[in-house]
């Protein structure tokens, strides 16, 4: 970087386009959570990324706006937990920082694992009305990632900020698809992270 | 976005780079916290974004890695507060996840206001190991910025974690910013916030 403009570039993989076109309809919590978990298994099946997907609905309509899946070590970006991507490809898609906006369908985010601390922060910013959560922190601390410091106090500060959350939405089958991926030897991108060099 | 890939870009401003070109070297936390808040105030003044800069430096050397501004409003976009645009343009510039790597030096990130929690929970995910604090949480909400559920524990959970935190540095400079920022009628996009038109 000298005095030029500084350029950063995320791209969701068209397979997840293809699983969840945006304006497709989805009827229910478990139809939500099915699609998600589905992009987790094939960002793994495809060594796009972590087990963890995610992705922003239209509450009532069920339409989804946009998906995500974890592409931490595939982008060396951090910030790029299955989450984050949803939530900033559907305000890119909404043309909006909230996706609170007065005459227009409020939002929801159903992620197949709880989220991190900084995924839960901008859930809060992001405008979502509901969080939709497959396997718990638990699930995800058991097999070696991180989840930062959230605590239940910070679910009951996004409850009282218009958040509502749900949990245990095929939380089993969630949870099994974290245990594969630590069982295949799947990698564990915390900060202490030592990859091999093949993985860099 | 039907079948194919879907792209987001992420662009920092040409100024902020001839503010903070990487690799020119900072003395102190006074002088690092000097060149966020200056970007900061140019982000303001140049009707970029709000009023919040930060940037990733070596420890040691001083050498700024890379540095952010605010683009929430600008780029539609919740995620983009300053801190995680220095920490994701500091990840695509050392190409890695972490900013922790054997035998190369350790990073740290100085920013104009405490972090909120999205920005704490990346903070931890990003590798640095130290984080320098200008103005505080307080200083925020006071003039109307929202940041999320953080908690004393929350900065317990990261030192535990390998972060130090060091607050207070040029605090008033960086809180009496954000008060001239509320006093000139800037706009505090929280995810209810309910913009001008002009503004969308």
């Amino acid at each position: 970087m000298t005095a030029e403009r500084a350029r950063l570039i995320i791209d969701v993989p068209a397979w997840v386009g293809e699983a969840a076109v945006a304006g497709r309809a989805f009827r229910d919590d478990q139809d939500k959570m099915a699609l998600v978990i589905r992009l987790a298994g094939e960002n793994v099946a495809r060594g796009a990324g972590g087990p963890f997907g995610a992705a922003v609905f239209e509450i009532g309509s069920g339409k989804v706006v946009a998906a995500g899946v974890n592409r931490v070590v595939e982008a060396s970006n951090c910030v790029l937990h299955a989450e984050m991507v949803a939530l900033m490809f559907a305000q890119q898609r909404v043309g909006s920082f909230t996706l609170r906006s007065p005459g227009r369908p409020a939002h929801e985010l159903v992620t197949s694992c709880e989220p991190c601390a900084m995924c839960l922060g901008a859930t809060l910013w992001s405008g979502v009305t509901r969080l939709v959560i497959g396997a718990e922190r638990d699930d995800a601390m058991a097999v070696g990632f991180e989840e930062g410091p959230v605590f239940s106090e910070s679910y009951a500060y996004i409850a009282a900020r218009g958040v509502e959350t749900v949990r245990g939405v095929r939380r089993e089958e969630a949870a099994a698809l974290l245990r594969a991926y630590r069982d295949a030897g799947g990698i564990v991108y915390n900060p202490d992270a030592r990859l091999p060099p093949r993985a860099r």
